[in-house]
């Protein structure tokens, strides 16, 4: 596998996909064409909007962009894609799509058969064994949460530790997670923005800026250093 | 319908129910029994555990308060409750385990006829015409979103307005309740922890210490003050 999975696309004081400039410039070296997966629609853009804005933030790598609405057959335009990267948003919209064009399949294959992936947010939450550790909200009813599970944990996306000055009384992230290892038997990163895991054949490595932190069922959570391998 | 229906159970630097005293006093006045919903498990607390803290938190009461898990048959148990209160936690938990023991109807009929009912934050959301303005984690699958629709809107409980100075970039409530808006026509009330709604027959008012925010699908959202009847 050869996989960039990112907290989130954009860092505070900087622009669309900015700080993964010099590791994007290696990871899609050498390949002509990028397809981008748009459904996760944040804030509801159309899928030409958020194709643009890609498109825009990967300007500097001089390749084609193209979104995989505008292929007539999405399933092989995953097939034959030489590079896919799958945007953020609400996570509960872009599985639902996936699954109504039966893309799960198809796109896990592509991925673990080594085909470069970039995903960010919604598109890093579906690389665990399930959505179930997202933040979003349900605005849609997917048929399942079962995601590719490439890797083998769950991602939370834009984590962050609890304020210790707030006086907001709804549950911390780290209570969120607790909550979902009473029922459910899979462990969780903790994915601060800034950070991403770099995914290279058989290893996974924590890299970026932020340590992250790691849940086991029963446990208490663990830090994670940059530059850790998992 | 006779019913408070509340944005949170605490509020900072108060304990559990507190700031609802004055209310709760004369809402369940003159009722001997308060059976008590603790499906939706807050931290994953048993349901034991979880009665046992809504019986303190209404010991100013000096009624009796039972858990629903305690009775043979939850439909029952409903039918038969001279008032209700469904605590908070997990909604989908909480949706999940209605769903199962086939409790929405009976609930729904037992609060249309009257039966005073209070719910926190997840026993919130479930008033509305679906679960999916939640901001839990969707730890379990239920059969579906719906929920008790005895409100003609769907509730965000624990609502709050963007911090300005925040560098997170994970989406605000705002931008998610939105996006659940462009693919659902179901106006939205953002309900700041400290205030509730108070349904009495036919009229619902938002009661507490803070302004709520209203969102129809394609407008602006709306202030609503203190003591408005929607």
């Amino acid at each position: 596998m050869n996989c960039i999975i990112a907290s989130t696309s954009t860092i505070y004081g900087s622009t669309y996909l900015e700080y993964l400039k010099p590791v994007l410039s290696k990871h899609f070296k050498n390949f002509e064409e990028v397809l981008f997966v748009p459904y996760a629609r944040p804030s509801g853009l159309t899928y030409d909007e958020y194709t643009a804005k890609a498109k825009d933030g990967l300007k500097f790598l001089n390749t084609t962009v193209k979104g995989i609405h505008q292929f007539d057959n999405p399933i092989k335009a995953i097939e034959n894609a030489q590079s896919i990267f799958v945007g953020g948003g609400n996570t509960f919209l872009l599985v639902k799509t996936l699954q109504e064009f039966d893309l799960m399949p198809v796109l896990k294959q592509k991925i673990v058969s080594g085909t470069p992936y970039l995903g960010t947010s919604a598109g890093s939450n579906i690389c665990g064994l399930n959505m179930q550790t997202t933040n979003d909200m349900p605005i849609v009813m997917p048929q399942s949460f079962e995601t590719l599970g490439i890797l083998p944990f769950n991602i939370n996306a834009h984590y962050f530790e609890p304020d210790k000055n707030s006086t907001h009384k709804g549950e911390t992230r780290r209570t969120r997670i607790k909550e979902f290892q009473v029922f459910n038997d899979v462990n969780v990163i903790g994915l601060k923005e800034g950070s991403w895991l770099e995914v290279r054949g058989e290893t996974i490595q924590l890299k970026g800026e932020l340590d992250a932190v790691w849940f086991e069922p029963n446990k208490t959570p663990q830090i994670i250093k940059v530059n850790t391998y998992l």
